[in-house]
């Protein structure tokens, strides 16, 4: 067999092309988070880690690791791309620096700046960036998690003084699992609903000033939501308001204001495209999360890779050793997560371009704006899961080794459970994609166009029978039958991939629609419990989509490599991608015909047989070119480290 | 649609049934265990815990929960099946108070009864049982995870003196993980290469005394692994011995033994069969530690279904909202995780028994002894896998509140990590079942008796043209072709599930066999990279097999069932469990032509709108039947709590 072992990654060009865009953006952090003082102290207790944590963001101020998204005349230079790409390495040092750092400015910070206008620039925001008011951003509710259009905070202007009156009605509309608002938040920005002259007019932003030297201000009640799965080094807590008066001018005004006479204006004449345009800055949240998790599967793949090509297991029959890393089902466990790293990593990167695009002006069109709604949604879903997965793995190949908390697996493990849940459930968020692609199909079908209408033909009712048959599988069969490399030949082609993936995409979303609308007269609860009987399918068809968008960009990536043998090895890491996404989704192509039975079982072997040995002499290199230093693993699981390091530091020093 | 709402389950006659054969005792454990000072309390640091567990085992003993297993002089009733019922409760306390309770007695103070004789039982017995004497099973080492038969650790026996010297050659033949040993230990069963007269006997087990008044004995170097991901209530630590010498009647001399002139002898004449009898002890570990996860996935599912129940998300189109267990989506994330539980449950209980069995001398077949190490490796990898993964996806249905320290998800799945790792990481112990199937597969063959063969018949080479070309299949869809009723009633019939999971079985066993041995002439490089090739198959081969055994259980006990209701819930939800394994598994019945396409759909379709909304109705009922009382949760995620919990205590008294 042609392992093709004498071909090698250029570590360098595949290093700087994974480091990407704000590469050097991304280095001064890392030299900035290589200070011990800022790493995590695995087994401290919550209360030092919240302080020192708190300390570690004052650190990152000071050496200007934080400012890049606020404006010049703050130190910063609006550049919303090269923020999140700074967020984005802090997991290396500890996570809760990095989510800390997310409510302080990703959150708090940036709602002042897109929500707010001149008054609140010069008034809140310098505080917000120099930290001299840590802040909360008190949007989800104990009893409205995913369902913020349904907050039972409420903002009640008073005309007789000119305030608004902020104020909680029950329990379960205490403001919950905030960062800052057990202890160290000063302000807050509040999600309420917005009262007039009577009237409610949706959910709007507030500044709401709650702490002073550690005091609660009066009508302000905190809680701490005390110890957490992981992320102890933030101080998460609940907040109510007890009737408390802030000034008219504390409402962040972007979007809509209420006049002293208490006269409601807003630019957005639709209360639903309103409530969405306030939430706008939670994409930068998923967005960021995203790149986050990336950064963390860099981290335990790193570790396990070396790991792996170290440790001896059970003697060969011919009296030899092998490392982990030569068996097949260790390959099987880590090569096929590096691959989809890969993709996560060159799909990150355009995410993060559309995201600066949109975040920084040059593209205001609503299409960029819902597409990257969109992508960020998917991404942060597809993304946390994966680096759940990714880190279990990897904790599990390096056995009893990998439970150590010093080799870091575990409590990286621990503090990224949570990533699937916040900016958005993972759940609800595919959801939010499968109403978008079933929004698209929709609109394709209102104005039919050939061009899109053809890409939705597949799998529709017409011919199912064909497909569901059996009979275009069977001639497949015939054809392919015995003979494995010709049967592999059509799949290895990247457009065949390609037509595969998006196939079912589309024939997925197309039966969707088909179903959810046979519900004949129009009937409210019949349409519900339809949708609740396909809401899995909903959430299956987002997950298609996510993945295709993975593969997608890792091809496109693939065409920007210069050095020929890094293209090889990158192209078979891109196909053991898309063949385990094949594999995973088999049945689906096997029922719908797309796949024959010949070919089903030749992408299994192609895997295992072709891949799996063509790749494994490229682990170690695939990890290097994580390019992480030192100071970013620490961990000396595998005893080679240091000579190792010493090459990988010069390469991230150059 | 019939929902069959107005049945009910007897949640006191399953409730029984859950609790099994040795119900007396663990309503005994759990009533020590409902004692405040046993549970676990979240973020204490590591030091505190391990001297609280310690002093819990203590409490333990003198309220009799530790003894079962021993002999009568030691207050035991030699009852092996009441041991592990013992051990398996105390997960609801504290895992790290269970697992030192298993290294104490289940590893320690069981080498000690089950590998030594007369003079070891009357002298190192008593403190192991008391407590007198905690212990360290010092088997695994740092460089020699899961071969044990290459551990580097020596005895050699010393004619001269009439001593064994236990010693340690290199830094990866430290005993490593060790419960008991970087603190508490002051002995421990060492597990050495035993050599006398120059010949090396293999492994065998030696009583060593380490520490004296918390002092390690000369010729003892004892390390601490620190804090680990979970159970950092125990001790974990490393060992190394320094030509440390110990008395020839310290060998534990039950299947072999050396006579003052160093003359070895043993009972058991193949030395590959005396090595897996003096491990036998291990299968005691994976049998309990499988009870454990099973008890643990109780405590999740009791804590999300009841969180599910209470907690709104959105409003229905109605207006009305529903709460989360309503939705589709939900469904599908607890329902088949209940069900694969209940299978769980019954399949320990018959493996309970045959250990029961077994180690009590009920049955001494050597064919029982291999059936149980078999059936406790693939029940250990499964039950752990489906712990980790149902703790998990119970945390995330409980959103943001599950992350929190105090509703015990978490920290839940932070101390049961390790158990896919120790007493046999699960990816070995899988490849232990698949050698076994491939043995069975072998004798088969060699003596051809038509009723063994027949079942290996399907998908052999003969008829696998006719699968492949899927023209079976075909068959099947043209008369199933639009009746999803007709499709779905052939599956339905328990015996063909059972066909359809026992035939895939076979069949990739089988395929194996032949995959395996079609090398040409004897080339042990050839062989080993072929094994290579077919590891990951081989894995999936032995899961196979385990989730085979799984729904044969849960189908026995449905025999069981007096009430009518129950029967018929319990019923839906077996199906329940069988369907998601075929869905899980269809490509494999597609390609090979066992399931149509059109079945295949009908089955999702199944699924999602028979099974799912006929369970959920019982959801909570059948978490209700784990009869887990309020000091076994300790969770008030569901604030009705307080009344459900007085209901489950009376059944809990009853």
């Amino acid at each position: 067999m042609d392992l093709n072992e004498d071909i090698q990654l250029d570590v360098h060009e595949i290093g700087e092309r994974v480091l990407g865009r704000w590469a050097d953006i991304r280095r001064h952090t890392r030299s900035v988070i290589a200070q011990k003082q800022l790493f995590k102290v695995e087994g401290e207790n919550y209360h030092d880690h919240r302080e020192r944590v708190l300390k570690n963001l004052k650190t990152l101020v000071a050496d200007g690791a934080t400012q890049y998204g606020f404006p010049a005349e703050l130190g910063g230079e609006r550049n919303p791309g090269g923020s999140l790409s700074s967020f984005e390495e802090l997991v290396f040092a500890d996570p809760s620096l990095q989510i800390k750092f997310g409510v302080q400015w990703g959150l708090f910070g940036s709602a002042i700046l897109y929500l707010g206008t001149d008054y609140h620039h010069k008034t809140f925001l310098p505080g917000a960036v120099n930290l001299e008011t840590p802040g909360a951003f008190a949007m989800t509710e104990t009893g409205h998690g995913s369902d913020v259009a349904s907050i039972g905070t409420t903002a009640t202007f008073d005309e007789a003084t000119g305030e608004f009156v902020i104020n909680t009605p029950d329990r379960h509309s205490y403001k919950d699992y905030l960062g800052n608002a057990a202890k160290h938040g000063e302000a807050a920005v509040v999600f309420a609903q917005l009262y007039t002259q009577g009237e409610n007019h949706g959910v709007h932003a507030f500044f709401v000033p709650i702490r002073k030297k550690g005091k609660n201000l009066p009508g302000i009640h905190s809680e701490d939501d005390g110890l957490k799965g992981g992320l102890n080094g933030i101080d998460n807590g609940r907040l109510a308001f007890d009737h408390v008066r802030i000034p008219r001018i504390n409402l962040l005004n972007r979007y809509a204001d209420v006049s002293e006479d208490g006269t409601y204006t807003s630019s957005i004449e639709s209360p639903g495209r309103r409530f969405f345009t306030q939430l706008g800055a939670l994409v930068q949240g998923r967005v960021s999360l995203t790149g986050a998790v990336v950064n963390a599967q860099k981290l335990a793949l790193d570790i396990a890779v070396r790991y792996g090509e170290q440790r001896r297991q059970f003697p060969k029959p011919d009296g030899t050793e092998q490392v982990l890393m030569d068996y097949g089902r260790h390959q099987r466990r880590l090569l096929p997560r590096i691959a989809s790293t890969y993709a996560q990593i060159f799909a990150h990167q355009e995410l993060l371009n559309s995201f600066h695009s949109v975040f920084s002006g040059e593209d205001e069109s609503e299409e960029a704006r819902q597409d990257l709604e969109t992508v960020a949604a998917a991404a942060k879903a597809l993304s946390t899961w994966y680096a759940l997965d990714t880190i279990q793995e990897s904790r599990e190949a390096c056995g009893g080794q990998g439970f150590m908390a010093e080799h870091r697996l575990v409590s990286l493990r621990a503090d990224l459970d949570v990533y699937v849940t916040f900016e958005g459930d993972n759940n609800v968020l595919l959801q939010l994609v499968a109403k978008r692609l079933l929004g698209d199909y929709a609109k394709a079908f209102k104005s039919p166009d050939f061009g899109t209408l053809a890409q939705y033909v597949a799998g529709q009712a017409a011919d199912r029978a064909i497909n569901r048959g059996g009979l275009r599988g069977l001639a497949q069969n015939i054809i392919d039958f015995g003979s494995t490399g010709r049967s592999i030949g059509f799949v290895k082609e990247e457009e065949h991939q390609h037509q595969l993936l998006t196939d079912r995409v589309h024939t997925m979303v197309a039966n969707l629609a088909n179903k959810l609308k046979h519900s004949g007269p129009k009937d409210k609860d019949k349409e519900a419990e339809l949708f609740n009987r396909h809401q899995n399918d909903l959430i299956l068809a987002a997950r298609a989509h996510g993945e295709l968008i993975l593969w997608e960009a890792f091809t496109s990536a693939l065409k920007t490599i210069h050095d020929a043998d890094s293209k090889k090895i990158l192209t078979w890491l891109r196909d053991l991608y898309g063949f385990t996404l094949l594999e995973e989704n088999m049945a689906w192509y096997l029922v719908n015909g797309r796949i024959s039975s010949a070919r089903a079982e030749a992408i299994t072997d192609y895997i295992d047989g072709r891949l799996l040995p063509r790749l494994r002499p490229h682990a170690l290199s695939l990890v290097d070119a994580f390019l992480l230093s030192p100071e970013l693993v620490r961990t000396n699981l595998a005893s080679d480290e240091a000579t190792r390091r010493a090459t990988i530091a010069n390469l991230v020093r150059s």
